[in-house]
């Protein structure tokens, strides 16, 4: 009725992407300024990965479109594939819906479609979580996206002060905070003994006692170290002799080597005390964060959401390198003895104090503020 | 043979590409150091635009993969698949060809494919030309390839400075000059009257009297304005009544309405004076390029080619938007009065000085140096 | 509100296709049991070839999905791309509009893809003109469409023995005569001198006096031949000094060359009597058929709409080799002289009577009414 | 050197597929007329299918390019995608080949990509086994093929027959055996003990005492009821507790569903007496064969190869509906009880006696000499 509304295309390429932006799509949903378009793909759409489709419809969402993009086989050349089909694809999409704003979030492969789609087209772009530093392939496409983009919304001060430096306009870079860490603030997530061990496969995990958590997930530029360094981790873990909750990696170049390395392990060792996930709901994943007494892996979970929970974190490897982390992080090599070293400490230490240094109030309503009233344009230049 | 040398992969997605690329080519195919590979795709393969295959052969290169990626219509939809259609062929050919670096240049759409296959296969990337500020959608292209490169050969001091802010490790970034400038300063090109009046349609123009020469491309993000640009552009000129060579769009967005607006003049108005070409050699261009009295458009020839021939150039519009120039440009809108104002103050100034803004003696050398001996790296990481 | 209609996905890649069918989508649009959705695509959305969109809309349709998959050059790799990317974008179309059938016509290269991802999807489809024969990659691609397609609509009762006879069950195939036919059947088209003479480039021509019309597709099986057979034909029309409308060829390999050699022959003949169109509307397109004294070329059009028109026609080449032909109809080989005597042949035997070897009344209806009533089946079997 | 050699290009597409195909590579390989060019993609690369380009090497062959196609997700939309960018990049490697004949063989998705690409480039098609009848989205895929291509090897008299029937040339459709069936006929293959019991999961299964084999593919028209069949083939099997050789299925719509019926049952039921296998080598593949007291599935394995080697077929389903069969097989629907009962049928009856329905002396070498001598074409045309 109302076409003065603004047209917000929010892009969904994975799960847990979803989750860490459920509550800035609830505020455009709800924003009368705003019309809102999803489009759910990639990953997001992958049968393995927890149906995307279903968990939108229960929470209230429609999607406007629906992109099968992902190339099988874990290759590198399935990763391009995958992200140039994405291009030729979201643009058709967009160029269907026409969105006024393109909003998309983070630094997977499958965010650089979307992006370079919507800039052929002369759509503005926000995007949320620029600016950070990483390792893997994820440390080149999250700045390119920036390059292309006309809003930013960095989750911490460093990363808003390096999208400055990139040469994007000042006036459009904003540091909200973290969209996933007001999402933990603002709910009471609690996990269910009965669902955690209904779902997944191996041992049953008795979650009201002490036990691990690890994420591991591929690293792009290392892929030839994925399964070795996979099979030193599961060993390390598994020698402990604590329960263990592991979740499956997601889907990058590598995520075969580490499936492979997993799925050999729990042949040949027939693992005790340790239980596999491919997919939880989002409220139960956090409740069980809140509950682990270490996580473990490489995940920007233990940086991010766990800096918040006060988590004590083992993050592993080279795929966090230099982020920016509160003091619940301990750092270690894929090596053994280091790793159940910074376990033990982690253990041994607890609970950490709160962090805020990902966290602001009022994230989401931030962002749904500037996506409704700030002026758009399309022709990007570079302030020196 | 000797498997120790470096494999270097050389990207041709444009005619004129080649062209300003030609001397690198030569330094690169004939250093023992390294095992040459071409790529040819894009534009430079589509029949109206000239025969690349020809013209790398009579130069005595040969190429190893051939792109058939640009879709048909001139839209922006096109643009972007083109584009995402290129990620997934060139992905199937660094496969196949396994090089230690790729080499691209500038900024067209047709350059951010091969960027994002070789980064996604890990392959380190040189990109020349990066750094430098322009309008239309090759700004946001130009700095997205940087993102994704690994050594950047800047052709002057501020888009080397650029690059370095960019966070872009600045021991991997070469301010080497202008290959394009290099090429012309090493050759001593001579239009032949009878060529340039057998080649094209149109009028016949006598290149040893005074002439205008017009380049005009489309400008991206105002796709809308680009025929009624190209009509005020036409009429401007026409009605000066100087003999004109006119070169046809290069193959972007807007191609088509320009393309169209022309063909329209021509029909309706049947322009004398006026000699349309859609392609010339090289050697012929540059010829022609010292000939005139003054270059009109919105070509980056007229920034960096003209800036060391001293060519007056009267620069229209957007599309070279704050991109560092010599004295020899002088700037105008899409306004018929002010062009041919603009037009009639450089035939009156004549031939400029040259500058050396974009040139250095020995470009070529350097970059070929420089690609046959610096170390290589994958994972990127900002230098703050 | 009526989810018991009919979802009927009707698809459009070219603009004669579009007016072909124009009666049938009238009957699908108007029929309560139905709910019409069409997708356009292909070289119908080329800005060169008539805006498909304009016309629609016109005409009282909307389209649902609109699809980009033409790569440029003309070259056999640019066709078989294009069939490519046509399957994966159809596939996208029709897994959101989820019909119930999808309706194809004839037998282009953007056809297989629509029907390819229909079959994928298990979608019946409904297939206008299968079992003609002709030449060139048609001749394949129309009988690999009948083997994927559910309901065949034949138009002639040749071609509905051969769909039989190629193992389709017998129950699922209908001879309806042919939409186009019936098409210029219903309507009393007329051209308009102002508006022939408006459009397209070259001589004013009178359409009330004599004149020719020719219309030469390239064929992609001969495309070395296509130019020089191109010449031919224009050397041998223009020198008959009769005034000449010659329309452009469709895109399709081969396609290049033969606008190459009109533009070259233009350039250097500047030849009078003769006007050139790319596109015309269909009414007037047909009233012009009505009006001139012979059709020349290998057009479709010679053979089914001109045997109903009785409008003499030379044939030139194998494109439409082997077709069902009325006796309006001279073949004639490539050669100057024979096209020149088959032409002046037709002129002194003037107007042919009617033919209904391509016409059945109620043609449109028949299609219609099967669509909305038939039981729908999705695994195919041959039937011996 | 001789440029004389047919240059022939033979595409693997999986792993099967190779195997099959294994002696006519082996004689257009020693072929002094013929330059043998070979093409691997689709699922023969995919890493859980067996590697291949290993398999390849220690085989004394080569391949000339790879081609990445598949999408993930077992979703028809992914098949269709498949297909599509199949055409694309087989268009890409036969452009560069420029190959005299492609070699196709079989029904598979994979399979209708090479043949488009080819026929779009003008490349004569030769396509072994054509003309089957089976169930399937195959069935509308293989006949498609055939009307594409100009060679046919049929396995056997009723295909050739009807291979005929659909109007191809007689003169191109020979009868010349299952090169399959004659690949067994012409090794001793055994099984290993060892072997079989290190790859795979599950219980160990004593290979020199009876066992079952079980291979169950999708059948992609009827994929809602994938996972629920597979659970009652799976009980039904499972139920008897007699040892079980259980093949993962191949990939193609619906995978997935069955993949997943497998997991759920292997963690929920935790079956004793079975071991599952992704792949194993051929040569053990058919060592097994020879020794199981029944095959259970709706494999074509058990249609031509078992018919050759006499060892009694349950096939279940619809998935090879109405293929020509020899007494060793008998059907029975998804159904448990009368699974169940087929079962203990055919091992009552124990091993049947050889059939040569599929099975001709020197198949292999009669498609050699036929590819390297046959008059080859282009443009097809229908043989009334």
């Amino acid at each position: 009725m109302n076409n003065q509304k603004r047209k917000i295309c929010f892009v969904v390429t994975s799960h847990i992407h979803y989750s860490r932006s459920k509550l800035v799509l609830e505020m455009l949903r709800d924003d009368e300024r705003i019309e809102l378009q999803i489009v759910i793909g990639g990953s997001a759409i992958l049968p393995n990965y927890g149906d995307v489709e279903d968990t939108l419809q229960k929470d209230g969402f429609n999607h406007d479109a629906k992109i099968t993009m992902n190339f099988e086989g874990g290759s590198h050349v399935a990763m391009a594939k995958t992200t140039g089909i994405g291009v030729s694809e979201f643009a058709t999409v967009f160029d269907s819906l026409k969105p006024d704003i393109v909003v998309i979030r983070g630094d997977r492969h499958e965010v650089i479609s979307p992006a370079i789609a919507a800039a052929y087209l002369n759509i503005p772009i926000a995007h949320i979580e620029g600016g950070d530093v990483t390792g893997t392939i994820d440390e080149s496409v999250r700045h390119a996206v920036t390059k292309f983009s006309h809003i930013h919304f960095a989750t911490n001060e460093e990363a808003a002060r390096r999208i400055v430096r990139m040469g994007e306009d000042p006036r459009y870079v904003f540091n909200v905070g973290c969209p996933a860490v007001e999402y933990i603030a603002r709910n009471d997530f609690q996990a269910s003994h009965e669902l955690v061990n209904r779902l997944g496969v191996g041992d049953v995990v008795d979650i009201e006692k002490p036990f691990l958590m690890v994420m591991n997930h591929p690293v792009t530029t290392e892929t030839s170290r994925n399964q070795e360094n996979t099979e030193i981790l599961l060993q390390a873990v598994h020698d402990l002799h604590i329960p263990t909750i592991w979740f499956w990696p997601n889907v990058d170049a590598g995520t075969d080597s580490i499936s492979k390395a997993i799925r050999i392990f729990r042949e040949k060792r027939d693992p005790h005390h340790m239980r596999f996930h491919k997919y939880l709901p989002t409220g139960e994943f956090i409740g069980l964060l809140k509950k682990t007494i270490c996580l473990v892996g490489n995940s920007s979970v233990g940086i991010k959401e766990c800096s918040y929970l006060g988590v004590p974190v083992v993050n592993v490897g080279s795929r966090q390198n230099r982020r920016m982390r509160a003091e619940n992080v301990i750092d270690a090599p894929f090596d053994k003895e280091q790793i159940q070293g910074a376990i033990r400490q982690q253990i041994q230490n607890g609970q950490y104090p709160q962090s805020t240094i990902y966290y602001q109030d009022g994230t989401s309503k931030k962002i749904a503020d500037i996506l409704s009233t700030i002026n758009l344009y399309t022709q990007k230049q570079f302030c020196d």
